[in-house]
Order: C-alpha cells, then structure tokens, then sequence
C-alpha cells in the first residue's frame, strides 16, 4: 500500500515511527514541512526535516525529541565566545554538520529535495522524505508586544519568545510562489492513504497546505485522508498548537480542528477517548469520526494510533 | 617601538610569543600569510591566521601546535558519518566555530582584515594581526606521481600527502594580482624593526613577500630586517620546510634560506649555535649574521632568541 502523510517535526516523527511498526510492508511517503526553515550562521537549517530523519534513522534525542542523541556543544559554546548570535536555538555540533552538508549542497546547486534524498542516504529512515517545496517558504508570525506590532520568524515566536506574546496572524511568507516539490504532487495521486498525524494543524501541516496545488491535490485524491487530532481533552499533547489556533480563530479542542481542515479534506478523523464527546460534532460537520486513545507514549501505543487511521480509512474509503 | 613580523602559523605563533615576552611595552604588527587558507565544507579556513590568534590569545592546543585547546570532534564525525570529505584535514568543533563566524562575516562583505579584527576581538592576541592580503591567494604545488602531473593545494600537499611526493614549483595563484590588505604597507613604512621569525621561508614568509609592494616596501624600509633562521644543522626544526626550499632550488641549510632572502631584503640574520660555521657564508653574501640558541623549546628560550634578534636589529641599524 502507497501511504502519503504530511509531518511536521516531533510530533510527525514519533507518528511516523510507529506508522513504520504497525505496516512495515507498506510505501510510505513523507511531505514534510519546510515553513519552519530558518538560516542560522549563514546555514540552512530544516527542523522538521531534520527531525523526522533523525527519528526514523536512529538518530534523536529522545527525550527532547529533537535534535542528536550523544550530542556535544562546542561550537555553540564557541559562537557566544565570539558573541554571534543567536544563542537561542540550540544547535549541537552533531547536528551543525548536517546543516553545513545541506548548506554547501545547496550552494552547489541541488535543490532542498535532492539535498533531504542525500541526507537520507545515510539515515536510512525507511521513508521517503520529500520536503513541501524546493522553493523558501518561512512561516512568520504576527505579534504585538512591548517593541511594538510586528512580525517575527516561526522559530523565533516558539523558542524564543516560547509563544507567550500573543499571536495575532500567522504568515506562510513565500507559500504563494511556491511550488510542490518534484514528487509530492504525484506521490499524492498516486496514494492509497493520506495521514494526518497529530501534528500541529497551522504552523505545521497548515503550511504544506498552504503550497498551491497541495489542497486541491488531496481534494482530487481517489485516496482517503484521515486525520489523527493533535488536541486532546482541549489541549495539545505537547506544543503550544493552541496559541497558533487562536492566531486563526480556531478553538482548541478536537472537533474544531476537524472543522477546520474541514469536509472537504477530511475523509476521517480520530479523537482520543477523552474526547469521545466530540465524535458527534465532528460526523455532523461530515467527516467519519472515531474515539481511540490518541497518546503516543511508546512505539506500540503509536502503531496502534496508526492502525486505527489505517482501518478507519478503510471504513471511510468503502 | 614598533615592531613588524611576517608569520605564517606554528613557528611564527611561538616566535610571537616570546617576542611579546620580551618586548611586552612594544607595539607588534603581525602580517600573517594566507596563502594556506583553504575552503573546506563551504567554509573560509584561515589555518595560519588562527594559529597566530590562538597561539597568543591563550585558545591553542599547546603539544599539537595548531587547533584548539580542549577540542571535540563532532562535527567531523558526522561530516565523515555523511561521506562528506576531505576527512585528512583536522577540524575540530570549536575550531568550526571560528569558521562559522569568518565565513559569515565574508558573506556579509567584510574584508578579511576587518573579519580578523572582529576576531581578535575576542582573542587579544595582544598584537594587531593583520591577513597579508583581503584578495585571495592560494599556494599550490605542483607535484607528480602515480596520478600524473598536477597542481594540488597546499595543504593536501602538506597535510594530505605528508609532503611525501616531490614538489616541483610552489605557485602563490592569485599572488600576482593581491593588493595588501589595508595598513600592511603602512605598517612596514613606520617599523622600527621588521623580523622575519623562524616560518618556512617559501610558504609562509615567501608568499608575503609574493604579494606585490611588500618586498618593495620592506627594501625601502628605514627599519631594518632581521631574520631566525628556521633550518638547523641542516634540517628545519619543524614542518617539512626543507621539501618546499628543494622545489625552489635552495638548500636546506641556514645560510642558504639566507642568501635566498638575499641582502637587498635581510640587514641581519641569525642562525643557531650549530650552524656558527656559515656565518662567515652569510655575512659574505652582505647580511651581518650571529649565532645564538634558535631552539623554541619554551617562552623563555623563545624570548632571548627575540631579544637576540632586536640587539641585532638595533646593530645593523648602526
């Protein structure tokens, strides 16, 4: 079976692991999100890419869910010796390498998939990693605090500001010029299955949405999409995905979500089991709904996440 | 006074160190070679820059010569981990640091001196380090063997191949057309004294000297020119000096690398207690020539071979 599913970063990734446990024979296909890209040190950093690589390589932190497991920090420790910063977003040195493999690949030309496919040749993730698009796209967002009304990188909102200044709009900056990259449009249409992981439904799965022809190319689908809520009991699992929510006017709970990616994407949706109230709600709004535990506390709990979305696509694509 | 001194990187880094030893109210002007600089994984490698800033500036490993004190190998590891090459040239996290920041500094239009500067800003090498040229000139060697007849860059000829293949010329490419860097030429005109430490004679101080208007400049100096002889009893005291002077027609012995400076550029010329036989050989070719101690086995022995080098200086100035 063909599966496609649009990650983000941790929670993508975890997703994804068990996704890989619960249909090991099967093609997976990731469209991973670039919005949250950011150029650091003169350097291409891809968090979500990076992460869902290095989860399904073997190579995280897993405690932290990003970045590398036996991690050292010397350069980091170095860039605030010289006092360059920022010194806000923790780059190991582990994974500087990454960046500055990607970085000179891309200087010499390749395009951001071809740099992910190469990557990928050492992490073996047993996935097919495609990012949204070759092209830059950089989730801003829009805020208003003390310096005054204005808008700041994705990464900076989140790890620097830990979004606790209000966000009043959130901006995929490039996403109309953007085009899919070379595969995603394809893998697609040629999908059996189209997941949703509980990944964050703006800044995350919201901006692969937001490349022109992504939407239009899940609503043609002959593929079911079914989509696993990042919200339980009325907040995220982990992430601060209700203060980007709010951003859109959208509640934070399991049903509004569904809502808001709406009918005419969703084929399917899984609540958790505390949010079983919620499955009423979501079927009236037109899409199948289903309550099982949605906590991906360990491999197997997460396979099993997986092999529900895997059945309830089936049911819906009856 | 004011004291100018051509350096390339390990022996001209120790010699520094004793000359501020021993004229520690002096201001010292450091023209360092980048003729060794290299560009490796995307970045500006500037190997004898940084020995002279982290030599004095308290950062370098002490047995090694070179890098830092205290290194880890991260980034390498996975740089290698990714295929990614060349792996025969030692860079260590926090020497990646520097690289990081000069890279991005060049990037953003900064002339090399003034990215050194900033720098030794950190560093206080105690000295003011100026690169020989903001132009890039890179010292190539050209050598044969199973492979045929090439051109390589200098460090994998010194570094990769151990400078075990023989050198038929050294090529400063790019030397022709370098302007010195901002205050090079200023520097030599105010000198008191100028010194040529102990450094290879054709690739460290020979491609300063390559970079048009300084060999002018230090011939119409009003100061005078001394040099540290760097072979002893026939052999250099480190580094493989004695290759490069054989691809350059000249003998490995103190008062060849002499005459090959040659009397319109040295006033004085010191060679060690062993070589006291070619003193006469030196003085003879027209450059007052002493004896003395040139083993840089510690700051102490360093700083007489310094105060050897300044009495020498004030005697020819005569």
């Amino acid at each position: 079976m063909r599966i496609v599913v649009l990650a983000g970063g941790i929670g993508g990734a975890r997703f994804l692991r068990g996704l890989k446990a619960a249909a090991p024979g099967d093609e997976i296909t990731v469209i991973g999100n670039t919005g949250d890209d950011i150029h650091l040190f003169g350097l291409k950093v891809c968090p979500d890419l990076d992460t869902v690589m290095y989860t399904l390589g073997g190579g995280i932190h897993e405690e932290q869910g990003w970045g590398r497991a036996a991690e050292t920090w010397s350069v980091k420790e170095e860039l605030k010796a010289y006092g360059v910063g920022p010194d806000w977003f923790g780059l190991g040195d582990r994974d500087f390498a990454t960046h500055i493999v990607r970085t000179q690949m891309l200087a010499a030309g390749y395009p951001l998939s071809a740099v992910t496919e190469a990557l990928c040749a050492r992490w073996q993730p047993g996935v097919r990693l495609i990012p949204m698009s070759d092209d830059r796209v950089e989730t801003h967002v829009l805020i208003e605090d003390a310096e005054g009304r204005r808008a700041v990188h994705f990464q900076e909102y989140w790890v620097r500001l830990h979004a606790e200044v209000q966000a009043q709009a959130i901006l995929p900056v490039g996403a109309e010029d953007a085009k899919p990259a070379p595969g995603v449009l394809e893998a697609i249409a040629e999908a059996d299955v189209v997941l949703f992981p509980p990944s964050n439904p703006v800044v995350s799965i919201g901006t692969i949405l937001a490349v022109p022809g992504v939407r239009q190319a899940l609503a043609e689908a002959d593929a079911p999409v079914v989509g696993l809520s990042p919200i339980v009991g009325g907040a995220p699992v982990r992430g601060m995905a209700d203060k980007v929510l709010a951003a859109v006017g959208v509640e934070s709970t399991a049903d509004a979500v569904a809502r808001h990616y709406g009918p005419g994407l969703l084929d399917g949706w899984l609540v958790d089991t505390a949010d079983a109230a919620a499955v009423a709600a979501v079927e009236e709004a037109g899409i199948v709904c289903r309550a099982v535990p949605l906590m991906m506390t360990d491999v197997d709990a997460t396979a099993a996440m997986a092999r529900a979305a895997l059945a309830l696509a089936e049911e819906v694509r009856g």
